[in-house]
């Protein structure tokens, strides 16, 4: 017991790793604790527009502890590209040693879920990732385009980067987005060109 | 489409409603989407040690969702009795709101888990109620007696409210507590007598 309990007080740093978006009417930061919370709702509700017919339990499972590497390697940017094997390294490393507080048989499980995520080859593994990139681009549309204007974020870059995992998780999801993406580029809520 | 955007835009919410307990190294207070995250992964952790056989994806379900009526209705500190049925029916006016937001389909299977939850008549609802009501000892515990402190709640009103809950659901979890709780109370962490 006290090995759960020393891993969920260490999942207590989560709360504490910023992102990059604000919360509606919040002046703060996003944090990645309840990010991972919102995203798994989103999936949720998405389910029957999975590109393949997905077991919703699992992309659930994956999105709860899919940053967990975060408390020890912090939260970068989609769009910030340098580094990204020695970050994916970095967090691999971290979960090894979160999920390594728990008992062996559910540290095995969690990190067969953060791998599974992390490697992206399964369509819950692609399903949770469109969620997953997706929820930023939500929240920027409702916002004003706020963390795209903040870091200089270019139309073009958003779509590069978000567009290819986000069509193949969830293709309708897209196809909306697309849609409002280039309605608010008009609206000049992105970085300049 | 857009309903599923509008529903998931609106739990955004969920992250500007303050408990009572603060992060463990953190200034600010905990939000109730945060929370939401934590518990649900205590769930996944504690699973074995249910009372009952359990189905764990329901029981995540349930933990993802039991909270969500606070965005109408607020959070009150499990500890202030009065008008405890007035709140529970603004609670389930604001699911019904909230979840009304969606495609039918979805809003009756978010529904039926709030309910559930709230109900609290099945096992599955039994553990999620442990894990609910465990998570704030477990971070007073790790924190000074920080809210027990702060509201003046005396050793005795946590023992009497979440002792029956978590041993109703997870009766080794409250094996843990109960000496733990005893040891901090030696050590003054809660209210005055």
């Amino acid at each position: 017991m006290q090995q759960i309990v020393d891993f969920v007080l260490e999942l207590d740093k989560l709360k504490g790793i910023t992102r990059k978006t604000r919360p509606l009417g919040l002046d703060r930061y996003e944090n990645s604790a309840e990010h991972s919370w919102q995203i798994a709702l989103l999936a949720a509700s998405l389910a029957h527009y999975a590109e393949e017919p997905i077991d919703l339990d699992r992309v659930i499972g994956m999105l709860l502890v899919h940053d967990i590497g975060e408390i020890d390697a912090g939260d970068v940017m989609v769009y910030a590209d340098s580094n990204r094997q020695e970050r994916q390294s970095a967090e691999a490393a971290a979960v090894t040693r979160i999920f390594g507080l728990l008992p062996e048989e559910q540290a095995a499980r969690f990190l067969a879920l953060w791998q599974e995520f992390d490697e992206g080859g399964t369509p819950e593994a692609r399903f949770a990732h469109a969620a997953d990139r997706a929820m930023p681009v939500l929240l920027n549309l409702a916002n004003g385009g706020q963390s795209w204007l903040e870091n200089g974020i270019r139309h073009e870059q958003v779509v590069a980067r978000v567009a290819p995992p986000i069509r193949a998780g969830c293709p309708a999801l897209w196809e909306y987005l697309e849609t409002r993406l280039e309605e608010e580029k008009r609206n000049g809520w992105f970085g300049a060109e």
